[in-house]
C-alpha cells in the first residue's frame, strides 16, 4: 500500500530536511485486478458546526459480489492518496471477502484523490484546506455508513469492520474508538498512533530503519552508509564536486546543493526499509524482493573510510541498482515525480494536527537530525499560514491512554521503521490484540497473499481473520432487548445530501 | 438544577406549541452558598477545522479546598445556562468533595451564561451561532482538562469524574464515550440520551408527566386537567371570553389568543412534574414541597364536565396557588421573564443537532400534540436559517447502540417526564450502571442532601458514590508499563491560548 506517502514528515537538521517518500509513489493503476464499482456520496464539508451546509463529493469503491443480507462490510478507511491505490494494494480484504460473505468498501479521504471539496481551490488557503482533519474524515466515513445502512436493505444489520494501514490504520483504530456504535472492530496495520509530540522517542523511525538494514542487510552495510553523509559533503567541496555527485548518482539535473541529495538519500533509505517485502512489489516504484538486502549487496565489505569518492560511488551504485531496477529510469530526479497534491496534502496535515516529530541522534546509519517544535511551527506558519496543534491528538485520539479500547488489532512489522510509534505490547492496549510480525515490513499483512509470504505474516493474517469472525459474532449476538441497529433512519431529511441511491 | 431550560422543545399541535419551561427559570443567584473561584480559559472556537484560530473566553468555577495531589477532580459538564446556576444546584458534588479529597470544577457551556464567543453578536446568524454544538462543547471541556492537567502540578494524575443533569447528563455520558482517556467515569443524571428522532416514543414525556400527576396527585386530578383544554377553547369563544380567561388566570396582559394560554399551561404542568421535589425548592421559580400534590389539592373531586367555566376556574386557581406561592407574583406573564439568551440558545440547539421530538396522543391529561419533522425543519429554517441534522446524534452520540460504554451511571427518577428518553434497564447499557429512583423527579440525586430526601434518593447517592470510588481506584491502578497519564504536555505551543495560569 501507498501508506508511506502518509508520512512526509518534517525533519529539521541544520535547516529542514523533508522526509517525503511519496516521490517514489506510483500513480493509481490504470486497470484494476479487483472488481469494484466507483460511487460518490455527497457529504457535509463540516460535520461539527452549522456555519454552512456545503457538501462535497466523496468517492468510494464498493463490491457486493460476495455479500449476503446482514453479512459484514469490510470498510477501508482511506488515507493520504487516491482510493484506488489502496483498493489495489490491500489484497487481504479481497482475499477474505468470499469466506466472510462480505461487502468490500473503500472510502476516499477528503482532500485526496478526487475527493477535493473545493476542486482546484482546495489547497488555496486555510479557509479551504482548513477542513482537512482526521475528525472530519472519520465523520465522513460514519455518514457514509449511516447512509448505506439506512438505504440498502441488505446492509441493515451488517457489522462493519474497519481496515487501514499506516495513517489509514490510525484512522481505523480511531474509528473504533469514536464510533463503536458503527464499527464492530478494526484492523489497524502498521499504525503509528503514537508518533505525536511527547508520546514516543522521535529517533525511533531511523533507529528502526537502521535495524532493518543491519538485520536484512548487514551491520557492515549500515556502517558504510553511515560514512556517506560526510563523504558527500567532502566531495561536494571539491572542484566540480556537485557535478561529480551528479555523475555518480546519475541525477537528471544539476545539483546546486548537496543537502538536497542527502535529503533524497535519507528518504530513499527509509522507504526501502518500509517496503522490504519478500517479493517484487510495485507501488512505491518497482523494487526487487527484499530490496534492503539487494541494496546492501555491494556494501557489505569494509570500505576505506579515507576515500570519500569510493564510499559515495558504492552507495550511488547501490541506489542506482534499485532506482533503475526496471531498466527504464535513466536518471534520478531529486524533484521526483511527486504526485503533488497528495504529498502536499499530507505535508499540510503534519502542520495541522498530524505532527510527526522525527529525529536522529546519528548513532545509526543516518546523520544527526534534530526536531525542533519551534522551528517546525514557524515553518508551518510560513508555508501554510497555520499553526500545528501539537498536543491535540493526545486529547482527541486518546494519546497513550487507550485502556478502554476494544476490538482492535494492532499489527506491526518489527523491521518497519513506523513500528517505533506503534502499539507493540499487550499491556499498552489491554483490551485490544497486538500482533507482531518479526520479519515484516510496512503492513505486509494487509497485502494480498503471496507464496513468498513468510510464515509469521501468514499466521498474522489467520489471527486477524479469527478476530474479525469473533467481532462479527459479537455484533450479531445482541444483548436481550438491546436494539442492535438503530440505523433505520429516515433519509428524507438528508435531501440536502443527494446520494446515489439508484445504485442499489 | 436548571436543567429544564434544556428542553424547550417544539411541539406541533395545530400550529406550534412551544415547551419552554425556562420561562419559570430563576436568575443565577447573587450570592453563593459554595466557595469557588471564577476563572476564564481561552479556548478554540472551532476544534475540528483549521479555518480560523479564533478563541473565546470560557468561564469555569473551581474549588481546590479539599483537593490533595492526584486526588480526583469532580467536573460538571455545564449545560444550557449560566454555570453558577449549576454550581448552586448540584450540591451532591459539593457534599462528596471532602470525603473524596476532590477538586470541584464547573465548566460553562459555550453560548450560555457569559461564555459567548461573539458577545452580542453570538446569535446573529449561522456564521456566528453555528459553533454551538455538543461536539465543540465537549472539546472545550477536554481542552480545559488538558490545560489544567498540564499546568497544575497537583492535577497531573487526578482522575476526572464527569457530572451532569439533563442535557448536562447527556454531555457527561458522551464525554466518557468520546474521551475515556480523560474521563474516568460519569454520573449522567436524568439524561434523556434517546430523545432524538427514531429512538423513543415521542409521547413519552407527556405520558410520564401524566403518570406523575396521577401518582403524586390523583387520577381524578389528571382527568379534570384533561377537560380544561376544550373548556378553555369554549370559554374563549364566549363574548369577552379572552378577557374572562385573563381574569381567571390573573394574567398580566390581555390575551389575544387562547392557544398562548394553552401552551403556557402545557409548559407549566410539565415543569411541575419535573420539579416535584419533596421539599421547597427555588430554581424554577419557588415551589412548595411536592408541587404536583399541591396543585392537585383542589382538583381531586369530580367536576361537572358540562360547566366549562368551573373547570377552567379550578385549574386557574390551582395554577395561581403555585405561581403566587411566594406571594410576590401578582399576575402571570405568558411572555414570562425569559432569560432570553439562554432559552433562545437551547431553542436554537433543538434546530441544530439536539432535536427533541415530543408529542401527545391525547390519552393522558395533555391535549393531542403532533410532532411533524417536516413542519419542524421548515420552522427551524424560517426562524434561524438552519436545518436540523435529525439523524446525526444516532451516529455521533451512538444512538441506542451503547454496549461498549463503561463507567457511566445513568440515574433516572421514574416520575420525571424526561425519564421516558433515558436508560432505564441494565440490558440497555450492559457496561454501565442503571439507577432508578421510584419517587424521583428530575435529577433529584444531584441536589444537595436534605432531611426530606426519600430513602431511594439517599440510596442512589450512596451507590453513585461507590461507583465513583471504584472508578478512581481503577484510574490509579494503572496496568503495568502503561503510562497512566500522558498529559505532561508542553504548553509552550498553546501560546495562542492565553490562559489564567497565575491562579495556581
Amino acid at each position: 500500500m501507498l501508506i508511506q506517502t502518509a508520512f512526509s514528515s518534517f525533519l529539521f537538521a541544520s535547516l529542514c530536511a523533508a522526509f517525503i517518500p511519496s516521490r517514489f509513489m506510483a500513480k493509481p493503476p490504470n486497470f484494476s485486478q479487483y472488481d469494484y464499482e466507483t460511487r460518490y456520496f455527497d457529504v457535509l464539508l463540516d460535520h461539527f458546526t452549522f456555519v454552512s451546509d456545503l457538501t462535497f463529493k466523496m468517492k468510494y469503491l464498493i463490491s457486493t459480489k460476495f455479500h449476503v443480507p446482514d453479512g459484514p462490510i469490510l470498510f477501508y478507511t482511506g488515507n493520504e492518496g487516491a482510493i484506488e491505490t489502496f483498493a489495489e494494494n490491500t489484497g487481504f480484504m479481497w482475499d477474505i471477502a468470499e469466506e466472510l460473505k462480505a461487502a468490500v468498501l473503500f472510502a476516499e479521504h477528503r482532500f485526496y484523490g478526487s475527493s477535493l471539496p473545493f476542486v482546484n481551490d482546495s489547497f488555496k488557503d486555510p479557509q479551504h484546506f482548513g477542513y482537512l482533519t482526521a475528525e472530519q474524515a472519520l465523520a465522513d466515513y460514519a455518514s457514509l455508513i449511516q447512509y448505506l445502512k439506512s438505504s440498502v436493505k441488505n446492509f441493515e444489520n451488517s457489522p462493519v469492520i474497519a481496515f487501514g494501514g499506516s495513517y489509514g490504520g490510525m484512522l481505523s483504530a480511531w474509528f473504533r474508538y469514536k464510533y463503536p456504535n458503527l464499527i464492530a472492530g478494526a484492523v489497524a496495520a502498521s499504525a503509528p498512533i503514537w508518533l505525536f509530540p511527547n508520546m514516543s522517542n522521535c529517533a525511533g523511525f531511523y533507529d528502526t530503519a537502521t535495524r532493518a538494514f543491519s538485520t536484512s542487510g548487514s551491520t557492515v552495510c549500515t556502517k558504510n552508509v553511515a560514512l556517506v553523509w560526510d563523504s558527500i559533503r567532502t566531495v561536494a567541496k571539491q572542484h566540480s564536486g556537485h557535478e561529480l555527485l551528479r555523475l555518480m548518482f546519475q541525477l537528471c539535473d544539476p545539483l546546486p546543493d548537496e543537502q538536497k541529495l542527502i535529503d533524497y538519500l535519507i528518504d530513499f533509505l527509509g522507504t526501502l526499509a518500509m517496503v522490504n517485502y519478500p517479493y517484487e512489489a510495485s507501488f512505491i516504484g518497482t523494487f526487487p524482493p527484499e530490496p534492503v538486502k539487494y541494496f546492501c549487496k555491494g556494501l557489505s565489505d569494509a570500505v576505506d573510510k579515507n576515500v570519500d569518492v569510493d564510499i559515495v560511488q558504492r552507495v550511488a551504485t547501490a541506489v542506482r541498482s534499485l532506482t533503475n531496477y526496471t531498466k527504464n529510469q535513466s536518471c534520478i530526479s531529486l524533484e521526483g515525480d511527486l504526485p503533488g497534491l497528495d504529498a502536499k496534502a499530507w505535508t499540510l496535515q503534519t502542520c495541522l494536527e498530524m505532527t510527526t516529530p522525527m529525529c536522529s541522534n546519528g548513532d545509526g546509519m543516518f546523520p544527526p537530525l534534530e526536531w525542533d517544535p519551534v522551528v517546525f511551527c514557524q515553518s508551518c506558519f510560513d508555508k501554510f499560514a497555520v499553526r500545528p496543534r501539537l498536543n491535540w491528538s493526545a486529547v482527541e485520539f486518546w494519546g497513550k491512554n487507550i485502556k478502554t479500547a476494544t476490538n482492535i488489532v494492532f499489527s506491526n512489522g518489527d523491521l518497519d521503521p513506523w513500528s517505533a510509534f506503534g502499539v507493540l505490547t499487550d499491556d499498552q492496549a489491554p483490551g485490544c490484540n497486538v500482533i507482531r510480525i518479526p520479519s515484516g515490513a510496512h503492513h505486509l499483512d494487509l497485502r494480498a497473499k503471496n507464496e513468498l509470504d513468510p510464515p509469521d505474516v501468514v499466521d498474522a493474517r489467520q489471527r486477524e481473520l479469527q478476530h474479525i469472525k469473533d467481532w462479527i459474532d459479537e455484533w450479531h449476538a445482541k444483548p436481550k432487548n438491546l436494539p442492535r441497529n438503530q440505523m433505520n433512519v429516515d433519509v428524507l431529511y438528508y435531501s440536502k445530501l443527494r446520494n446515489d441511491a439508484k445504485f442499489f
